[in-house]
């Protein structure tokens, strides 16, 4: 294993600096006459990012992980300078971050990183995880909590992959990008079964300190109910949990590292179910004839005991805006085409479903969900807006580059909720989002999807487009995001279903967890991470850093 | 909601005091030639236990509860001055409990808990949160910490009721016994489907503060893992969790609040997954060629998308204590015949296979699982073993009470491993107690199921049987318990499966989860319980109480 980069990604933006998707003239014309024009700003050049001077380490970091496993150049510190939420990608393109790390630093194995973090705690040094860097919450923000030197900790290095054939358990290292975990594994004919729309860059490591939820994730189930156990190392030690999750011995440990964010410790290896890999998978597209008939039919499936690997079902809003945007999101003309026969259903929502498994199991599963569909009245597009979809499961951040060159602001938010209290969520969140945009004086397009089902509920997954205030991007996009949470927490619904809390959502953990839940999380962190070392300013309200 | 007792139950033992389930001679002399005799010692009579006087309560708690619901007479003490574990029910035989609450207060709602709770962080009053009472590891003993004075919360008259049916989720009062939940949901069409050996007596909260797992977990999922959303009253205030558990909301408290074990706070309400009822339940019983060709069906079972409901394998020891015992234990005559027509399988192994839900299904998966069976070599015994099973099934207890009369000691401990770990865990803790009950010059039977099959692992479930040490019981029972305990821990196996930890295993919580955790588990218990009042001693490797 080295530590070099893997692969050149856009360091303003998302993943490949080569792959663009391009809105045609079409798409942006109806974006143009629905928010009205953009004003495109470019990034600034990587050399003229602004970041503050590097403070000198602790010498005794180097002596731990050496000398060359320490990346203190300007390249590599912007490169960790923000994560990837629309607020960091304005900072970033404006070439002001604000802040960074005063060094990477790539720990080798799990015994550099305890010592590392026992120097950190040691020294007043402030630590940042660091996986995968996609975070969209601000969980990577170089934020060094007033103690005047902080580290980011690259956990690229912790690459390993072992599997219990017998268990169908992988342990796998933090540092594992996605697609990495997933190759070793097919080498071994098995799967995780997890993909997340950051797939392509998150981590392993990752996906368990943010409780990642994947496309996959109503069949197959979110990565933390994978999870069979966990290291974490802390500033005071490493909690590792027993191999096997079935215990009655208290509290669930493994379930307190899930979801961590970096705040308690360094996740430094993971160990997950692992199933055979698929012998097919089989997504097709279906037309509701609306959201709630939708949500009707998705219930029903979730209910089953033959609920598809992938649900996802558009409101007519989001429906209608990827057919605008055809040409990048893949649904193409003949589905455009199947789409527009049925035209006469007014707000009708696009779903998508998709099985894995054996062909016998997939053909099962799809003739009884297939029932429950025309029961709630949908009607098939077929497997063409099935593979449209597959083709472009993990376009919506290059995409939202391309609206971000084009001078708009983009931006996702989810939440999710029992299924008898969607359609209030559903409402009060679409409506706080629009209502708050107009207040801007930017009204915007605001589309929703439900992205996973669930026996006793589902996830609502919002996406809006708007102009830009240019100069004043962040208080506007800080006034809608507070408009969505406020009536997220008003409407009980969870601040958030998958992007993790982070520095965006750590105002709402009152209101998640309750004062007396906060309690229990801060004595956790305290004890664990007596000096507020690790990640500040994430997860948890702001707390004083403890002397 | 009357605050009646729930039926006239033993208080020296298990259950209704009308049912008995007498050994034949034939069973009593295998056990005879087995282990030796046993030298019966009766209980003694009610009257004739000695507590501790009681001491006076502070008048506030009857101002908020009302004086009726405050109980303090001598037999009310005693039924709750123990759990039903071996070493409680041999103090209770000899009428030395050694402690009783000094009161019990049964509440009426989660406002009157709250303000108990208050009432007794304030004055120093140690509390006892208290369901069915069923414990086998200590978890209800009247500790009380050194506080001076202790009350038993029993949770009876918090028995409410409430189902959303879009959701698929009922709303449970934490006094509900397992039948009158089930009695309830059963009006509207629905299951919990949740079957331990102590359902008839066991409480949903009990359920929830100690992560329990039932006869048809393996299928339909552990008690934690239906429950979506839990009401943890402490001492500082209440924790309510999200009403979906489907969040990214960082480590999950719900998770933390299950397995408590009163140690934290009190459970007031407990939401979790229900399903219809199922159309049909079918059991039936095979024999498989051995032990470790059982755990290979059953792996086989777990890790393939049609695992049955409830899956228990006996080991060869079991499986012919099970037909020594017969008439106890329900396995027919039928079935015994047709376990003979097998005699010439030497170390054969009965298997329960259990499935439920609609006529279809349970027919498509028990074909499945039959073409599993008899592919790892199985022999079917038909549904007379199964419904021989079923009537049984919540016997074991009974079974416990009659080895005491005729003065036999009998315990059983469970633990869980993943697969690739099983096979030694199962050699070495059931070498431990053979070993430990020689030591003690009572060598003994010592069997073992598996009683839960996953996809990563499975549980096992040791029984044994022995001549009692009489007048040193307790040493004898300890010596064997912390042999068996140091076995599992050694094999890297969780010290408990389903019986939680209370009193008994709370030594074994640094083995199980580091240093680091129980640092973590105690910040938390001195944040929410700053004066140690919530269930002294139990859970935790034992604290100080905090001034």
């Amino acid at each position: 294993m080295t530590g070099g980069e893997a692969g050149p990604t856009k360091w303003w933006g998302w993943g490949d600096p080569g792959r663009r998707l391009r809105l045609d003239p079409g798409a942006q014309s109806v974006l143009r006459s629905k928010v009205g024009p953009g004003e495109p700003v470019p990034p600034v050049r990587l050399e003229e990012v602004v970041v503050p001077e590097p403070r000198p380490l602790p010498d005794a970091i180097a002596e731990i992980v050496g000398r060359a496993s320490i990346l203190d150049g300007h390249e590599q510190r912007v490169r960790r300078a923000a994560g990837r939420g629309y607020p960091d990608l304005i900072r970033l393109r404006a070439g002001r971050p604000g802040q960074a790390p005063d060094a990477v630093v790539l720990p080798g194995n799990a015994e550099e990183v305890a010592e590392v973090l026992e120097t950190c705690l040691r020294e007043g040094v402030a630590v940042v995880p660091f996986g995968g860097g996609t975070s969209v919450v601000g969980g990577v923000e170089p934020d060094d909590g007033g103690l005047g030197v902080l580290i980011t900790l690259d956990l690229r290095r912790l690459r390993g992959v072992e599997v219990d054939r017998q268990s169908l358990i992988a342990t796998l290292g933090p540092g594992l990008r996605g697609p990495e975990a997933e190759n070793a594994l097919r080498a071994e004919g098995l799967t995780l079964g997890h993909f997340p729309q950051s797939f392509e860059y998150a981590s392993i490591g990752g996906f368990a300190a943010t409780r990642s939820a994947g496309q996959a994730s109503s069949g197959l189930g979110r990565f933390d109910e994978m999870v069979t156990s966990v290291r974490l190392t802390t500033p005071i030690g490493e909690l590792v949990t027993r191999e096997t999750p079935h215990s009655a011995a208290g509290p669930a440990l493994r379930e307190l590292i899930l979801g961590s964010e970096g705040a308690l410790g360094v996740i430094t290896e993971v160990s997950a179910r692992v199933r055979p890999a698929p012998q097919t998978r089989r997504y097709e597209g279906w037309v509701a004839q609306g959201f709630e008939a939708g949500c009707e039919i998705l219930r029903s499936l979730a209910q089953s005991d033959f609920v598809p690997a992938v649900v996802r079902l558009s409101d007519p809003e989001e429906t209608s805006m990827s057919l605008a945007f055809s040409g990048q999101v893949g649904i193409r003309r003949a589905v455009l085409d199947a789409y527009l026969r049925l035209r006469r259903r007014a707000g009708g929502c696009m779903l998508i479903l998709g099985w894995e498994g054996t062909r016998e199991e997939v053909e099962r599963r799809r003739a009884l969900a297939a029932r429950a569909l025309h029961a709630g009245g949908a009607v098939p597009l077929g497997r063409g807006a099935g593979r449209a979809w597959e083709r472009t499961r993990y376009d919506g951040p290059y995409l939202r580059d391309e609206l971000l060159d084009l001078g708009y602001m983009a931006e996702t938010l989810e939440t999710a909720h029992s299924w008898s209290r969607l359609d209030e969520l559903y409402a009060v969140v679409g409506t706080a989002i629009a209502d708050e945009l107009e207040v801007q004086g930017t009204p915007g397009i605001v589309v929703c999807h439900v992205s996973h089902a669930y026996r006793d509920g589902a996830s609502l997954y919002f996406t809006f487009i708007a102009r830009r205030r240019t100069g004043a991007e962040i208080e506007q996009w800080h006034a809608v995001k507070s408009a969505a949470c406020e009536a997220i927490v008003g409407a009980g619904g969870t601040i958030t279903h998958h992007h993790a809390v982070g520095r965006d959502h750590a105002p709402y953990m009152v209101a998640e967890v309750g004062q007396p839940g906060v309690e229990a999380l801060t004595a956790i962190k305290e004890r664990l991470d007596p000096a507020g070392i690790m990640n500040p300013g994430k997860l948890l309200p702001r707390l004083a850093a403890s002397p």
